[in-house]
């Protein structure tokens, strides 16, 4: 299973926001959606950004409050880690566990394809694990 | 693998906050520990209340904002699933999946042992995927 079949079963769908939305709106667009990360695609400089759940937590702690007019691009994280449609999950989820985060959007030839979460990949996983041992053991009971 | 394992590598540190604690000393203390969630041990009528990422996110989107006077105890969620040490990763990663939630508060006897993420499960299970896989591909090849 690669990314391709993730986004295939779970849709191609991205929650996006401009990079001059402010923080507020960033994060209403996170709840709307129920989703825990918004892209900002059209940032400049970056492939995509990103901005989380824990941004918000952050700037918050930081006492960096003003997210009605603060500008989401000056506070988002340019996403280093980019997924391919050819990416295997366990590679993905092994970049993810190791770097620790949860959101890894998938682009191909510069364009946002969709993202994945590492509840979307655990799913897969844990049909693709059942699956798996259900064939070896039928294997080695013929 | 079971809870059991998963705690004795991680450790059982659990970042707690009092009931009465505000949402904003919740914040800091979740920003400082670096962790997605915090456990509210001592409240009232509740094993183990959680107070997280997303509960920030939805309490900002509400326009619910009075973060230093709020209590935390009136927006923390009671926590309805318990892990057990005897609990799988499996089973533990299954109902995570299924009902959408990321950190399993794992209690035996009224008490707070420690606290699973969806990430060290995914952790855990991508080592153990690996070994399965390698001793089922040695005992195939024998």
């Amino acid at each position: 299973m690669n990314l391709k079949d993730v986004l295939a079963a779970k849709g191609h769908r991205v929650v996006t926001v401009s990079a001059k939305s402010s923080v507020a709106d960033a994060i209403r667009a996170m709840h709307a959606a129920k989703v825990g990360a918004v892209m900002v695609p059209d940032a400049e400089g970056c492939p995509v950004g990103i901005f989380t759940e824990r941004d918000v937590v952050r700037l918050y702690a930081d006492g960096d409050r003003d997210f009605d007019t603060l500008a989401v691009e000056a506070r988002m994280t340019c996403s280093v880690v980019l997924g391919r449609l050819s990416m295997s999950v366990d590679e993905a989820l092994g970049v993810m566990t190791e770097r620790r985060f949860r959101h890894l959007p998938v682009v191909e030839e510069g364009k946002l394809l969709g993202v994945v979460s590492i509840g979307d990949l655990v799913k897969v996983k844990l049909n693709e694990t059942a699956q798996e041992a259900q064939a070896l053991r039928a294997y080695i009971a013929s």
